[in-house]
């Protein structure tokens, strides 16, 4: 089985319906999604920038809000733009790393938990008493969770994580990178992605 | 019969996909589609740019690059990076302009073929050469296309297509608006935008 990595910042509003169709779409092609947290703090800092940047261009950020409100209807999913936004999204990924790194089988639903707790809900990614609550939910240990995603081991590995986003030369998120190192950015472009691992049995 | 306005401009990498697809799509759910050329200059000067953001974000313009020559393999067009870039892309704005402002029978037709002109065979469109040689194979004039293209009226008349641009809020290419004002950005979307006017038979 052929397999697609789907690279992602917690806070990145794309990602959000990435993170909710990704799962089927690839299960209907017998893709493997390898979930990839990373943070775009630095990557944004590299690029000169301090906040998103549908924060600095006006234009941008409008159009965006409109654009994802309408993609989240046409999908189904609930929408409410958060305040803050970018939220800080390190501790929601530090936790959702330290679910992936042991296989936990509550990692990816928490993932997209998160996701619909900050877009869908306005919910702040940034109080552990919603990464909690969420955690409670999928039927773990929130304290025993949230203190393996604060150790040293696991900051480290976020770290790593993200270093290893700029070297493949991600800019933004959502992003799905290919064995063969091909990499397509954004929502739009997931089918895209797995066709090129694997055609659809319908295109 | 509902139409969608599909906002480029000729410097514009993927305006070319857009342009090469949009046709058919727009034909096969009885959409009409105007063209709407502007220029990003001004656009991008406001947003504090001297040059595309392309050129600007590294690590946006080597994806965008390699992005681009996989779309145009998936879609059988010829793709060649043209260089410089971008291009100045004045002269063949005017031009387009000054066809569709009198619904000449070439204009569409121009338009598509200096996008082709310019990203499959790696042409420069700031060189009235390559727009006379176009307009020659569309059975006009170029000489008398090129005067009107850079008279007054139509010089004026591409700065007001271009502050119109700059009203509705777009801040990149290429860009399709509804009639009813919604704006959908990027070659990406143009199905979106179809859908929106007039939802196709098969989906």
């Amino acid at each position: 089985m052929t397999s697609v990595d789907f690279w992602f910042d917690f806070a990145s509003t794309y990602s959000y319906p990435a993170a909710a169709r990704i799962g089927r779409a690839a299960r209907e092609r017998n893709v493997v999604v390898r979930f990839r947290p990373f943070l775009l703090g630095p990557i944004f800092k590299a690029q000169g920038w301090d906040t998103s940047p549908f924060n600095i261009y006006e234009a941008k950020g409008r159009y965006m809000w409109r654009d994802l409100e309408r993609l989240c209807a046409a999908l189904g999913l609930p929408f409410r733009r958060p305040e803050p936004f970018p939220q800080n999204s390190l501790l929601a990924a530090r936790v959702a790393l330290a679910g992936l790194a042991v296989d936990a089988p509550w990692a990816g639903e928490f993932c997209l938990a998160a996701f619909r707790a900050q877009f869908g809900e306005g919910r702040r990614i940034d109080d552990p008493s919603t990464l909690s609550a969420i955690l409670t939910g999928l039927d773990t240990d929130p304290a025993s969770v949230l203190a393996a995603a604060q150790s040293d081991e696991n900051k480290l590995r976020l770290r790593s994580q993200t270093e290893e986003a700029a070297r493949l030369g991600l800019f933004g998120a959502p992003n799905f990178v290919t064995p063969d190192g091909e990499l397509f950015w954004g929502n739009d472009r997931l089918e895209a992605a797995l066709d090129w691992v694997a055609p659809h049995p319908s295109s």
